[in-house]
């Protein structure tokens, strides 16, 4: 394959990973950057190390991270909350601000821009794949953001790493003007959809009919607590007595209260992950058959459980059998987010220059499964 | 994906299977079967129900099956050994027959032919996708079929179930002819090389640097015994002691002595399986970095082993650890060969239209990893 280039909107959590594990890859090319405050191109490739090096400590974790993957992302998304029209609404009490100037700036490579989505847009012809690494301010802050690049003319592909189902639904519904823009849209490439429901995919290859696929996550947080309010919030939501628009309004003590009433060990079950969608969409099963649950560990770097795969099926001879795939408890979410995303990146670009566009889930992208 | 058109070439076991699997997929349907007596072709698809109960006990195990998937794949394959001049070399004492008419040509929907390959390649415009499931004699059969098909005028997907590193490197020493051709070759795409290497580039995905991939893989085999024969035989060539050409040379007596002196158990370390080179191919490791066992028991089915893959590597946040995939081991190898085969005959036929030809391993039809 080509050499591919890549554009990252938010230089938070999942925007900094992508762009460090990006220079263990072959073949993909970091060409943009930016946050609400600036954008930094380089058609000949970004200084990756100047650029983390000059922002560190210097980042927007935003308001409120909802949406951005819970075992899945380190939620720190920083992001151009620059809205439709332009307007930038900045809630300064998310900003964590060291330097002198804000975010992205602070890098020599970065400049000052008022809309910097707009700034990425423009450089387009230029950028094989935008990874959307923006904290999800509104559930429709993404769809919304895809809107602009279809707008504005962008035809690549655009890659986020969210989690909810409703939010794949809104991509859904713009199928048609993304096909028309010529834009290829994978959705929830991180570790959770993306990497575990490319596991699942694989490991239901053994079977003619799959009976069910258990998602089992472990994420331990302690030193990454601080910089992770927006997953834990996020995960709160998951919790049976708490929805997105309940844990929203929590404020941090209220979150500080809930984990300690569970001694900083939460454990989710049936949670709504688009994990449940996008393996139907890629026909493995029903969304019915498919469980999400996990364990969150907020006072520990050790993961409390194993995340684990594990598909159950019967085989063409009749026999039935459970496949399972394990992630070693010493990988970070970072890890296992940034890796399978960039991944996962790749193929849609493939897909793009073959001329198929629209949204697609990662285990769509696997191999004719 | 639009509909995919298969034929096979050889039904034997895995011939057979592939075409009883396909049955449970979505998108591929087979519309050409051959073995060394005849064919048959139907573009609304094989009647594959009346194809199998027709040919049922009335097929041809080949006089030796070197090289066709060992943990892998059921090598009671079957196949024209028409020779590049058309000439057939039948070695009647391979053949299985209580039918009144030799192999597929039992069947109602197929006819004799002196020439079997050479109709596959004459129907091949309206055939997506060609799965070679011969009896490789010689172990360049394989590289050599794949010669007719260019010069037959095919373009589209060679695809095979082969493991052995030699027969991969005789494929890529015609990769200009066959990119010329238009043709896209996916060789090893069974259990093993197939299904595991797929797996082990998936588990990859959490590291920047892959220290080691160990597959190991467990068969039982007493049901299956009679009609495995050749893979025994191939497996006995991965034993200190023999090689592929001494292997051969074993008489069947010869071979059930080896078998009596292990107790019906006989366990394999460092085989020569293409796995290393395919995971090299597809940037996941060096090849050196892989090591390939396992154990089989002629004696009974359930597996003696868990058939594994361990991929121990590093993160981009310096964490050493290892992922896992395990198969159930209720899966049958049968199972696990076709069910990978065809949704990598898919992924090749998705590439072939994209204009994407050469030789490409199951790993490189992963997403972009």
């Amino acid at each position: 394959m080509d050499e591919t280039t890549f554009a990252v909107l938010g230089t938070g959590g999942i925007g900094r990973r992508a762009l460090e594990v990006s220079q263990h890859k072959d073949g993909v090319t970091p060409v943009a950057a930016c946050d609400r405050n600036g954008v930094a191109v380089d058609f000949d490739g970004l200084d990756v190390d100047e650029l983390l090096a000059a922002t560190e400590g210097n980042i927007d974790s935003g308001p409120n991270d909802d949406d951005v993957a819970a075992d899945g992302g380190a939620a720190t998304g920083d992001g151009s909350t620059t809205t439709d029209d332009g307007e930038t609404t900045v809630d300064s009490s998310g900003v964590k601000q060291h330097g002198e100037q804000r975010g992205v700036v602070a890098s020599a490579q970065a400049r000052p821009s008022d809309d910097p989505i707009q700034d990425v847009i423009d450089a387009g012809d230029g950028i094989d794949a935008v990874l959307l690494a923006l904290p999800n301010y509104e559930h429709d802050f993404i769809p919304r953001t895809a809107d602009r690049f279809v707008e504005g003319g962008y035809s690549g592909v655009l890659i986020d790493v969210l989690k909810r189902s409703r939010v794949i639904d809104m991509l859904e519904d713009r199928s048609d003007d993304l096909e028309a823009a010529g834009i290829t849209f994978i959705c929830g490439a991180g570790a959770t959809p993306g990497f575990l429901t490319g596991a699942a995919a694989l490991a239901a290859q053994s079977f003619v009919e799959v009976e069910s696929v258990d998602i089992w996550w472990g994420v331990g947080l302690k030193s990454g607590y601080e910089d992770n309010r927006g997953t834990v919030r996020e995960d709160i939501a998951h919790l049976p007595e708490y929805d997105l628009e309940t844990a929203r309004e929590l404020s941090d003590e209220e979150i500080e209260e809930i984990v300690d009433d569970h001694d900083g060990v939460i454990e989710f079950e049936d949670m709504e992950h688009a994990d449940d969608v996008l393996l139907e969409r890629a026909g493995i099963c029903d969304a019915a058959d498919v469980t999400v649950g996990g364990i969150l560990d907020v006072r520990s770097d050790e993961k409390p459980t194993t995340t684990t795969v594990s598909v159950t099926g019967t085989t063409f001879d009749g026999e039935r059998a459970t496949n399972t795939f394990e992630l070693g408890d010493e990988t970070s979410m970072e890890a296992n987010v940034n890796g399978p995303a960039l991944g996962y990146l790749k193929a849609g670009v493939r897909r793009n220059r073959a001329g198929e566009y629209g949204v697609f889930g990662p285990a769509e992208l696997m191999p004719g499964f």
